[in-house]
């Protein structure tokens, strides 16, 4: 913003810009600078690298649009997520998109190298819910982060989470994904001095209430370190867990 | 039942009672009968052993009276459950009463020496489900089995549970109590092969809605052989418990 | 665990193995042989007997290749649940399965002789619960326990119920399944003395709420010994009735 | 109606009513006359023999002037219900009040002889139920009814309930009151012909959640001819069932 | 029984019935005379007049061998709830069928000639709550009793509920119908002096959550006399109408 | 009903009318007046200008034969909401109807030119809030109203609300259209001072329950001048707003 | 915002203000400026004239606080929302405060003389309704509205109700409060043309849920023209009635 | 863990131990190692600076026997959360306690030096939320974080919250705090790219059902980077805003 308003106000001190168009300037654009603001923070992600289409309730054609967009202003990787199959089908025919089918996420563009301070863990209480995990691993992927998961590894054999102990133990940040009862948080929390990202997912049936037992019980974590994001919200875990894991020492 | 329609059928065949007399007898009283063919499976329990008063919603006077009927009619012991500490000094008054604050349990009479076939583990997550595993713990050793305590050994500190390892896999029956997120059930469940009787305890705050969270969490426990009781409901996880320790082989 | 144990310790002692070795192996699989200890106390079911998939949310081919594994590893007998139909004929292609179309259930090889202790009582408070009802009947019976169904007994007409007074009342362990009011169990609970397996259904319109109804009012039984699982959740309750079934003397 | 008006346009053909005036006057009144046709129905109870206050949120002094005001009126027998024994005790310094501690109810004047047609039965689940069952019974009795009360005939002792059969299948309308499981409305709504209203009460604790779960349960009923009211509501289903009790042949 | 018992009594005293004998029918049967204590009183309907099948959930073949036994025991009509146009169309290949679409009933045989005491008013608040209003009526209809329909009569347009006053007035009991914010039934409850049988349907969108606001909103009707029965249980309500339509000075 | 209603009575007073043919008269029609008053009222809308069809649940035919009596009646233009593609293509073929797809709104004769005071804001958080904006926006320029559109400025990118700050200001009335977390409305209406009207969307997926969070944050608004109404209710909004901004000084 | 920009851009023309300095201002207050913006239009309510503590969890000390500092700065009205009688009590210590008890209002200075184009109308359903009522007429008052009291005025009673139809029938907007059923709002909406702001209230017991039977009623209201604000908010009614009851022609 | 295993088996290579004695000793412990590894990261936080009592549910003799053992055991600092002002005069009597009777924090020993990467705001949306938000930022401060605190900055007044601009977009990690509609976390979540925890609080009236509107809310969050903890979880958000600011490049 500094630039830009600083070469307005050196206009308007050398008269080549009059007042009222000053302040109609600064009137117009203020706020699309404080997004500016963001955006700037933003850039490694926004500018050229890696961008995010949520592909939930767009059709073809609109995400293929957006796509085209993002692509014409030099942007080399694109992520859209909640991708049909059907629409991968129709954006693939324009782009070379890889197609993710369980995690109904497709990328145009090639990975970026990991530069993440450590490795993100993504772990699941079920195989049921891969779709979520994969949708929260490929996000965190794409965001330049090394991903290690665990699938499977619910609370209720409890050697297979323990038989990981070393993985889960060297992470910066878990991803702790789990449907039904949702206790998994909790016992990764327990083992763990990392944040972890409690997703509920909707997988289970009766009383799961399509993911409100497994959110109810992540949010009663007794385990400190354990915060929680909406049920299947793979996404948003990937993209806090990529955030925490590019905290550097500078900030 | 056969008995006393034996005889009463031998009295119509003989002569002795009339056939209306029979039809009104029979209409009298057959469900007390089938109330009766209950009863008698219950014997140890209610005839001069032990019998169980319910104290909540009673006045200090109405459980007084229905001990002196109990007693009157043979009972060595009582338990009284949910009996307030005031209650309890009045009850106290009348009979040599022991009263256990924390589980708010009130017990006349000596306890049975433990005649169970093995033992019961009643485990908790928190020191604050202690009331809840008091009642349980009191009401099976009161109907005659031996308990084991595990407070505290909540999921958020595996290693805690862990170190019991022992007491837990050598149960023949567990009782499993937590509240906030209930997540122990679902992980002694999946550490043994006998049966555990959640309860959830309305023990936490804000979305654990009064023992909700904990309820939901344990219904969908992906554990097999976990049932459960309702909330706080530490008396019926105890009888149920004293219930499978008390199956013989002859049924 | 100890045999194990005992010779890699023996390896230390005689210098074959080194003191860095045997810490890295110590620290390899420790949990495994915990779930060892629990797998051998599972020995009867998972060693050659009889095995379970749950077939909900997995492809035909993965149920395939699970079974074969099993099969090859000395299985006899595999049960599968939540088996679709579409599923079961490509499994019936690959394996001599029998389908059981009501309780979505597949079953390959023969049912194990019964060796439970004593018989276990299904019964169903409508005809429309039945799916719920076989599931646990089958995963029962396919545990090796004799099971008695009595369906369509509910409290609304109650003579039908008392009419299996004897059948009820000969049973070592009870499943009451309900959908509506779920008043089934507390009328059973209050009938017999051995313990009661509450499986609310989900069958009902309007308030009923897809088994919430059920639930609570199962949980909220005055009748001493239910215990209550999830909505739905016959496989559940067919397997905690099958261990209370088999609970021995020894133990 | 008819009069009134037939009055003023006989005013207004003979003139002594202007038509400006009858204007005025029938658009001022008209739904007082609506009330009016209503209190007609209900004369019997209005005016003279027998009139309800409901004492919640109202004062002492607020009872006593409404209870002045009708007796002036010519009110023979008040019922107040909801009435704290505090209220009480002021109001009964005004007026010969019996007070119903139980019931929280206040009678001012004699009970009016029975006059319904047949016998209504409150029947409740536990003692507990007391209160609301007595506020149902004392409404029904105030209101010129046979009340015959049931009390602690819950279903998990289904002989109490079954020992009674003979008062059950008498009755022209039962009121069925429980907290808890809420079950004996469906019980006893298979047992007879008669309606059954069904009340919720706020007893228990857990997941009875202040009554929803009985309410669910009632709601759910199989039995054909339940209907339920609100939680607790006793005086409205002794008012419901005055009313069926009252039906007559002519209407 | 009476008669039936009298005579296996009869049959002791003669000799000609042993004891035994004797002891094992009357353990046998005692609960099926109990249910027939009910048919008893039941009789007008279910012998030769007027049957139910509940269609839901049944096949078309289950509910023609229904049928086919009702019709071959000598009943002359059957109403058939819930019945699909598809189960409807191969009914009607078997039997001679009337389908009431919206109401989603079929009847086989003539309808009574109405017997009950008075009328029968159902009220809707729109008329999208025709299909459980048609329930409702026909069911009401089948069982004997004229009904008068006012659809549409929604409390947001008063007018028209009041053009209606007479029927209203003139009903002996009402079933009121309403979806969305359900206050017809407080209207009309707190315009008659008759039993007001309250449904509420899932009628609506959003914050109705399928019924739940008309039912919690009905519950609470501070209008004497209202009962509420489950969520679109037109069925539920008919029946229970024409039990108090068909109430007789004698009981 | 002052004309009516004086012509009857002149009636009465010449002699013309008999008392009892204006008493028979004044109570056929008191309510249908009562209605008329508030017709009067609408006159504007209702006689010749505009008329509004709640499309859902009827079917096309519905529609039409709806649609042709009030065009018979000299209505000019018809708003039809919910109407479903289908069934706009059998009106179509009848009517030249316009059909607003993303609305699910058809048209009938031409928009009325505005004359609202002032203008409404619609604005979403949201691109797949559009069809309930849309159906807002549309029924306010039908009914008379100058309507801005503001689309997806919901408050995670603050700075495109802020961009809109202008419009915001100086709109009459502003409808706030919002899923998920629905902070929209709390925002705007921290901003303006004129109402705003809030509908909760139930654009969302997991713990937004069909709209019931947006619902809830809606309820909770700190900022005054804040109201809601039901989810999706994009018609309600639009009718309120338009109401609201064609108050005159006159009243 | 306009001149304070202009000067300052005149500034840096002039050379009076440097690039920096500018940039420096420019970034440090433009939010400021924005709720100057809003502050404007809310000129008459927060300059000398009226003012709004919200009392709720304030200490007296903090009220007082709060109001010296007003005063101070020229208020000459405040109006304290949620007061303690206890807190009333310290605060009228220090100013000459009203106390209104039943709506927990505090006022210090004169009501200033109504200025609102219409009258607002406030109807309740029942007199346990009052403390809301009185809080939105207070409240409307407070800031220039003359006020119309309809009290007891419920939906079971509509005879009450419809006597004041001309009252509901000249409001320019009306405030409907009801607990129990809500219906109020709906009947109302029915009846009027103006804008209807619809208050649940927390009062009634059982199924009532604390409001929540009210609240999904008033939201599902059929009427239109109807909107909702938070259960038992009667501050929010009265301020948004006020809101529009202030709308002029010019905007 | 490895100095001990290693220590134990050089015993069992030089036969200083046996082999059983070690097998012994393996199965005994190997579960507190686990904890003990915990222990070992967490060492800055247990080993002598800062320790945590959760005091909700413990007497002041508990906390105070739990500080000795803690301060005996080399403890310099303890914080004590959830701590009544009663229980704080006892405790206060036996160690120099710091009192903060807002967050009910009590503090003993000295705030060790902020030595976090960057600095934590906590942000709330009004005063009323003060008691979380200080139990947030006393953790956090308590383990070593420099806190701003931006109180009452809720988004219906949304230039207080940009006022702060800087200070949010510095931050390195921010709480965002509010009861009521829970949007401070969105809107806070769009202008910043730094991990935002979100706590939902219980203030609030009617709707907000202690917390669960703000709850849903804040789980719906659109904005990237939300999660959330349970509603008034103050102490688990400092928690986890310190694990994330004390995340380092080393891991």
């Amino acid at each position: 913003m500094d630039n830009e308003l600083k070469h307005l106000l050196e206009g308007v001190k050398s008269g080549e810009v009059s007042v009222e168009e000053a302040i109609l300037k600064l009137k117009e654009k203020p706020f699309e600078d404080i997004g500016f603001a963001k955006v700037d923070t933003h850039r490694k992600i926004r500018q050229g690298t890696a961008e995010v289409i949520y592909g939930a309730g767009k059709t073809a054609e609109q995400i293929i649009s957006i796509a085209e967009t993002m692509l014409s202003h030099g942007q080399k990787s694109i992520l859209i997520t909640r991708l049909s199959s059907e629409a991968a089908v129709s954006v693939s025919r324009r782009f070379p998109l890889q197609y993710h089918e369980i995690a109904r996420i497709g990328t145009i563009g090639a990975l970026p190298p990991p530069d993440g301070v450590g490795q993100i863990v993504v772990a699941t209480g079920g195989t049921s819910d891969m779709p979520v995990a994969e949708e929260a691993a490929l996000t965190a992927e794409f965001l330049g982060n090394r991903v290690t998961r665990l699938y499977d590894v619910g609370v209720s054999g409890l050697h297979r989470l323990l038989a990981h102990l070393d993985d889960i133990m060297s992470a910066r940040v878990i991803i702790a994904i789990a449907g039904m009862e949702g206790a998994l948080a909790s016992v990764i929390g327990g083992l763990v001095d990392c944040p972890v990202i409690a997703v509920p997912t909707s997988v289970g049936y009766g009383a799961s209430f399509q993911g409100l037992a497994a959110l109810l019980s992540m949010l009663n974590s007794c385990a400190s370190g354990v915060s929680v994001v909406n049920i299947d919200n793979g996404f948003g875990a990937g993209y806090l867990a990529n955030m925490i894991n590019h905290l550097e020492a500078g900030k």
